[in-house]
């Protein structure tokens, strides 16, 4: 096992009717900043339980950010929050708001231009506190210190992490999910898979409880996702789900493994490129990155297939595609798209343009061993691209 | 699944070597009470460990904390603390030592007598800053807010929480547990293995992954704790083994689940009246508890057979007494007696004494559905004591 730090601080209030426990999680009279995103939560009733929880504030809000937050709509938030002197940042909604308003969160004290954070890696040394009322299962954001930032007009997105965007609370309450297009659960469940597969389906290295808590999760996933997509309102195939993608990406399965991150990597400069859905952006990299690189994930691969899939008969080779193909049935059977050449409108040169603009960020050496560099990259997502 | 809410901030530093990280979590000039038990940190490098991450602070040393951690000796280091005005806590040690270290913390800001806080229950409003240096996997205490205390003349052993005794930081350096005599070594591995029963074997609640977690490490421990007591200095199974024991009670596996508890509070009156090891009243207690409530457990049991164990055969009946004797077997064999009888000293009408005392507790009514009363108390170790 490898050494590790583990330090997750966020209070996890989960359940129906949590919302209302946010009374009890921010002092009185804080000026608080409700952030959110579309308005969805007007129509489903989030935005009055969390109004209610905070008849004890003063309330300022800033609505409209979008899915991939944009660095100048979170600006606009951080100027509104500086004029306003906001004490606190109550993001509602998914991965994206949760994202944008920790971006917000850094950027308010930030001395400098704050795109350096995401751009340079510029230190962030404080943030205004932010909790999170959590409406759309999928990131993980609600529980880690990560952010994914947009700049649609450079045709960037880019990575932020910081221990001081933990949310201090985050509200998980199942029930707030229900109305959430089936596009969204789905995507959801793809994404958390990911997560998990990127800090597991790396090399042994001898960490036993990680290695079984990940496969918990996949298993999980693979159990609950149709279900939940069936069945939107059962409850408890949604709570389940909703924790499942909280524990696929809250720090606690990476702790003493290798890790790998590249499909993320590949993935967020397709999404940067042609706006495809940040989940299905994995999901037609993931099943081509783990043939490309199936030799140095073999022995991870056949104990994914065995435990995960049940996969036990054949040669390793036909164990380790066997366990690749189920993995893109899985996502497909989600009515997520496996092939890159499902999308209209990507270029052939597609994967020479992403291995180019990878190597540009310094990225030429993505995955586990460093060993996901630009030629894989190109075979990648050519193969993505051919089928 | 049940609402819950989930919070623990200490800081896991872990793997070889992280006692030196300890430098970079005090504040230089910190005041630190260094406390520990009987001295085998001086044989073992610990202490010199320890101290040299300590070089910026101004130490103070409390040692002699026993095994049940006396309340008489806490006391004394409460009055050592407030004399010298400590400002931080640093347990080096095991279960022990940790859960002796919260209740000085706790207790050195306490007004009025300290004891009510473990007897009657009485509020703690602060607490002195804790961290420590775990050295004998076992109890979870070190990323928890519990502790148990002793007051040996009166023959009680009585336990407390408060998020103000959560360790701001663990140390968790599996070298530093290679030279524990095995029994402690197999008394961990027990301790731990029932905290997980304690979160996992009531009655389904629809909490799917943490099942799936609790059995993860269920499994881990019956296939480390063997490796780990054959070859205690194999670094990868005694860091497998350090890491399940804190995650078995951390408080993640017994979100949104029923949990029992019986099992401690009938073993914590075995060792308040006879001195036997925790683990080893637990091990008592256990199986026949399983024996006793299995009516009320049978879906669980069913499940724990099937997926820790792999049974699949025979009547349900069947299955569950063959799951429970798979428990004991695996208790055994780690030299750990499942036996009350094989101890020497206890008097027969220990059921029913036993019973009356946790009666007078105001806990008559134990187990996931307050089931456990005192004829179940009575029966569960009448069987205990006859075979």
């Amino acid at each position: 096992m490898l050494n590790f730090e583990f330090w997750n601080p966020t209070k996890i209030l989960f359940g129906k009717g949590q919302i209302a426990s946010i009374s009890r999680e921010i002092p009185a009279g804080t000026r608080v900043l409700v952030t959110y995103g579309g308005g969805s939560i007007r129509s489903n009733g989030v935005y009055d339980q969390v109004m209610a929880a905070l008849k004890h504030c003063a309330v300022l809000e800033f609505g409209g950010i979008q899915p991939n937050p944009e660095y100048r709509t979170l600006m606009e938030a951080v100027r509104l929050a500086r004029a306003e002197k906001a004490e606190f940042l109550l993001a509602v909604g998914g991965g994206s708001v949760l994202d944008g308003t920790k971006f917000i969160a850094a950027a308010i004290p930030f001395e400098g231009e704050p795109w350096d954070i995401v751009e340079k890696g510029a230190e962030v040394k404080s943030a205004v506190p932010l909790g999170s009322v959590l409406t759309l299962p999928a990131t993980g954001s609600e529980a880690n210190p990560y952010a994914v930032i947009s700049r649609s007009e450079r045709g960037e997105k880019l990575a932020f992490s910081s221990r001081h965007v933990y949310p201090k609370f985050s509200v998980l309450d199942p029930e707030t999910t229900f109305t959430l297009p089936p596009r969204q659960v789905a995507n959801g469940i793809v994404d958390a898979y990911v997560h998990v597969m990127e800090q597991y389906l790396t090399f042994p290295a001898h960490a036993e409880l990680n290695d079984r808590f990940a496969e918990s999760i996949l298993s999980t996933l693979i159990e609950t996702g149709p279900k939940t997509l069936a069945d939107p309102k059962d409850y408890d195939a949604r709570a389940t789900f909703v924790w499942t993608a909280t524990m696929a990406l809250n720090g606690l399965i990476g702790c003493g493994v290798p890790q790998d991150w590249a499909t993320h990597m590949i993935g967020h400069e397709l999404t940067a490129l042609y706006g495809i859905d940040h989940a299905r952006t994995l999901a037609v990299v993931a099943p081509h990155l783990y043939r490309v690189m199936k030799r140095d994930k073999a022995a991870k691969l056949l104990q994914y297939g065995e435990r995960v899939w049940g996969i036990r008969e054949g040669t390793e080779e036909e164990r380790i595609e066997a366990a690749i193909r189920r993995t893109e049935e899985f996502f497909e059977s989600l009515g997520v798209p496996t092939r890159l050449a499902r999308y209209e409108g990507v270029k052939p040169e597609t994967p020479k343009l992403v291995a180019e603009r990878l190597e540009k960020r310094g990225m030429a050496k993505l995955g586990e061993r460093g060993a996901v560099g630009p030629a894989a990259v190109e075979e990648i997502l050519a193969r993505s691209l051919a089928a």
